[in-house]
């Protein structure tokens, strides 16, 4: 592969797809091709698929099932839109991947990262990121900046969602610690400003010269 | 579990599902318990997943996402439906499980046999059936079936699909080989009289007394 994969990845309220927006933006005025994603991303099959897991009358869904289908939507959106990317030289910066199901699906829903892990691997073969930002919040102020950006307090149901965000910033730093070549922390509770020139730094670093 | 879980299997033209429906009847004339099913089998989540893997539109469906469509559908079927049934006591005969998948994706189709048994792995836990009975036929008799069923010679097609039907048929073996314990092997090449007796028998050895 010719092209640069780098996925976005970091608990609610972190800031990652602003970032993602902004990382795209600059290297695009540099004159880099750019692709920006996120599952299912417009894949007629994956959104189809991603139809039968948020459909809310599916109250009966198996937490399983739904890793299964989530795992069947990520390879379709892989095969048909980040390889064929990927192949033409282009930098694909992608919303979430991999390590969001280990964190959510394995650690906070219970399903366990390494069984998680196992379904991935089957769907992604050996197509892990070249690099991954991880935008470090603690799980109080990301809930916050949530409440904020909808203009309101933080209110009953963030704060019973709270263990569920401190389990999902568990998995990441464990993740984080067994892969330190791919994933790299960035200090999310700063200005943006700081944030952004971190991102920028760690990318650069990256690409192909 | 209280039940019984007995899977059928074999290449097509094996006459596995005619004999399920023998057996079914058999022991539910004695007052068995028993239910038939196949995935999808009702279940409407499953269903809404079979739709998305067999509309014939997806012609860039990829073999991987097949496959993890077919175990998130084996999932729910089997939470929603299988499990329920074996908790009350009931035989559940469930036509085509986990080998089929190993058998035609995993061999057939070239993904691997341990590869996709990784995703159903997943899919299952550990609910792998107490029983299989696998209808063993050779290919080129089985194609000759399936044929004379539709009262018409083997054509050309059938012909081009030995050699995928060698594959299955090689892979059940396999599949045989490595689990003699839960699978066994009735030769199908007989006649329906024979091949009966020989399934309720090996059926009955395994009925909880």
């Amino acid at each position: 592969m010719k092209g640069l994969f780098v996925t976005f990845e970091g608990g609610d309220g972190a800031g990652k797809s602003s970032m993602l927006k902004e990382m795209a933006a600059e290297l695009r005025s540099e004159g880099y091709p750019v692709m920006e994603t996120r599952e299912p991303g417009g894949i007629r099959i994956a959104e189809k698929i991603r139809e039968v897991i948020l459909n809310p009358d599916h109250t009966e869904m198996d937490a399983r099932t739904e890793a299964l289908l989530y795992a069947a939507a990520r390879r379709q959106h892989l095969v048909e839109k980040v390889l064929p990317a990927l192949e033409k030289g282009t930098i694909v910066l992608c919303d979430r991947f991999v390590d969001s199901s280990l964190a959510y699906q394995g650690a906070a829903r219970g399903l366990g990262m390494d069984e998680v892990y196992q379904i991935n691997e089957f769907a992604i073969e050996d197509c892990m990121p070249d690099l991954t930002l991880l935008f470090d919040i603690k799980p109080e102020d990301g809930l916050d900046r949530i409440a904020q950006n909808k203009g309101r307090e933080q209110n009953r149901l963030d704060l019973e969602h709270l263990a569920f965000h401190k389990k999902v910033h568990k998995a990441y730093e464990e993740l984080a610690a067994r892969s330190k070549d791919r994933i790299q922390v960035i200090d999310a509770g700063r200005s943006f400003d700081e944030v952004k020139k971190d991102a920028s730094r760690i990318l650069r670093a990256s690409l192909p010269s």
